[in-house]
């Protein structure tokens, strides 16, 4: 709310140009000091559910056999869509026909990135519900994401209704299957039609939606990855933590000098004592024993700014801490150098290496390319996936696909 | 060209989901080895000028009074538009009346931030000729932003032709007087319209076109700068070098930070050396004594990958090395704390500090608070500019309005 707020009061600044501070930006800059103080004001709408619009489609789309369906390629009839202003908060909800949207070439979206977004699924259960997969660590995401770039905040819990709602209305294109799902994309863009570099006076929510096969059709298969050292994906006191459009086209050129040299994917090190923080666009986990000990521990890399607060990031901890500590293993949100993983294949006691994402839900890693030598993650040559991994995604289907009760998993009425 | 093929033979990969690998993107990623190593292919086609078709507006707009314009808030009668796609290259460019732009809600401009931009001017000199100011700086760091980002980039000489026909066209938006002109925004997205995190296999270049008067219209304001400690604009192995829509959005928060505490805009340090890099969205200069020798030295922070390269930056150390120097200052590139600052105005060597960018050209400083103190940057109460402030700005604009003859100066044919 105080960031709508502040959005709202701030919103006209965004007639500042590029690079400077205009004599109407001071002026701007003194009233919204006298708005500050002022304790009434306009009330802003938040999103009100009950006023949902639905134009269903005319020419409802045929639906792909499953084996053809390739990520985030095909969407289903609809899309769910939100307006917000400065002055009048959150627009009602629109459903209608997946539909391209006409923007002015001078919205800010085009030009200062002023964009965010949320990667989550719907799944359909044996008995025909559909569910969803702890909606609210994405909307609550959201929030954080959009509240960075001075976008506005909204009621997570009525847009997870909404959310529910469109899905219902396109379930048609959830397949039945073990390992399908609904992609869903919520995305939020700033729209305002100046070229002024200022919080924008208004946005658009909208989700689409993508019917997806499983990561792995055939099981999984381990992928190699190359450290990178000579760019860095985020940093402290930036914004490498908040799902942002910003993050991300930054990242393809490493992902390709990778693939260049063999490798699938990029793994981001931090800082000169070459801290593992993330792989190309997942959390990433170890499993080593304690060189002390010989304790078994999983590591990730602790939400100190520099990596995405993964939801399967975030599950996997929950379900390591509740599962595997009882079986005698160290779960650890803590700093971790590319040496440390290097010492641990060197001397034995590395275990196994996995991505983990909302696409793939664990990705496995035979190896890692550092430094001129090749770190091996702990995989026989014929094995494609350690047993944490398998176990991971395991408990995780359990969930998500509802087999097993779990308040992680949201069935929609 | 290496960038538009090696984006063209990547642009399989696009069908990689967000943040995992897919055994689709391995079988590309093989394929791609084979194409990388091939030395003929398709010849993909640059820029060419001569393949322009014009569509005249049939509705022209009534240009607005001089003193009503606001930055970036109103557009001229047409746009310049080029599409590209990684099987063909650029195809001819259209300038048609200035339009909506239809894309599909997965275009990855929404998701990715697969989006860089330049800002420049088109001025009217006393004969009515349109001038051009270092068009080729502009170009260059387009394309140097788009490569980063796996974004195509041109022949920077057809695309200045390009820009200067559609300023042409539009030239009647070009006030004639001093201090106004025709701020120019070349802008590139990325098309695609997948989900998928990857190069983009389709985007477009366009440029709108927004009549601007003079920064200040009553003469220089000088402004107050808070500097940021909290938050970090960039880092190196970053991209805060570049002029991409990533580093724009993030920045607000901050300026929104300052403005709350009654300053202008917010001032970047970086590290614990709290080194002086840019303000807001302009690079910084600062007039000294040295300490040691009293030598006048004007510093300015290096291009070390953490400011962005400025041209206006570029245009002020070439003019000071030129004119200042032969008058006994030094000018300097290289890093510069806050501290120094502090010391300079504590022991009566601050001469004064000035923001440099393309909107205001120079903009001048009066203080900046920085922990907890203010420091004063050497104008008097009375005064709002400094001696080399104002002279930077006559000089730029002697040569931006050609009244004096200058190879920065692009005289349209």
């Amino acid at each position: 709310m105080l960031q709508q707020r502040s959005a709202r009061l701030l919103s006209q600044f965004s007639s500042a140009p590029s690079r400077v501070f205009t004599p109407a930006y001071l002026r701007c800059r003194r009233a919204y000091s006298i708005h500050a103080d002022a304790s009434v004001g306009t009330k802003i709408q938040d999103i009100d559910p009950s006023k949902l619009s639905i134009t269903k489609t005319t020419t409802p789309k045929d639906l792909l056999p499953p084996e053809e369906l390739v990520f985030g390629r095909n969407f289903t009839d609809h899309m769910l869509s939100l307006e917000w202003t400065a002055s009048q908060g959150w627009l009602p909800a629109r459903i209608t026909p997946y539909q391209n949207l006409s923007l002015d070439p001078a919205t800010c979206v085009f030009h200062y990135a002023f964009e965010c977004f949320e990667g989550m699924k719907a799944y359909k259960d044996k008995n025909g519900n559909i569910r969803l997969f702890r909606p609210d660590k994405n909307m609550a995401r959201l929030n954080k994401s959009s509240a960075r770039i001075a976008l506005p905040t909204f009621d997570p819990d009525a847009m997870i209704d909404l959310i529910g709602q469109f899905v219902k209305l396109d379930s048609r294109f959830i397949p039945d299957a073990r390992g399908y799902s609904l992609y869903l994309r919520p995305t939020m863009i700033g729209t305002q039609r100046t070229l002024g570099v200022g919080p924008p006076a208004s946005a658009l929510l909208y989700v689409i939606a993508s019917p997806v096969g499983p990561y792995y059709p055939t099981g999984f298969k381990a992928v190699s990855l190359e450290a990178t050292d000579y760019a860095v994906r985020a940093w402290p006191g930036g914004v490498g933590d908040k799902k942002l459009g910003a993050n991300y086209a930054p990242c393809i050129l490493p992902q390709m000098q990778a693939a260049s040299r063999g490798f699938h994917q990029n793994l981001w090190l931090f800082g000169e004592e070459e801290y593992v923080t993330e792989v190309g666009t997942m959390n990433l986990f170890a499993a080593i024993k304690n060189k002390e000990t010989g304790q078994k521990e999983l590591l990730t890399a602790p939400l100190d700014g520099t990596i995405l607060e993964g939801v399967t990031r975030d599950s996997v901890i929950g379900l390591a801490k509740e599962r595997l500590e009882p079986q005698g293993w160290k779960v650890t949100e803590r700093k971790f150098t590319m040496k440390e993983l290097a010492d641990a294949a060197d001397e034995g006691r590395m275990l196994e290496v996995f991505g983990a994402g909302t696409a793939a839900i664990v990705s496995p890693v035979r190896k890692i390319s550092w430094k001129g030598r090749l770190v091996e993650c702990g995989l026989e040559d014929n094995v494609e996936a350690g047993p944490i991994a398998l176990q991971m995604k395991e408990w995780m289907e359990a969930i998500q696909y509802g087999d097993e009760d779990h308040p992680w998993s949201y069935k929609l009425a």
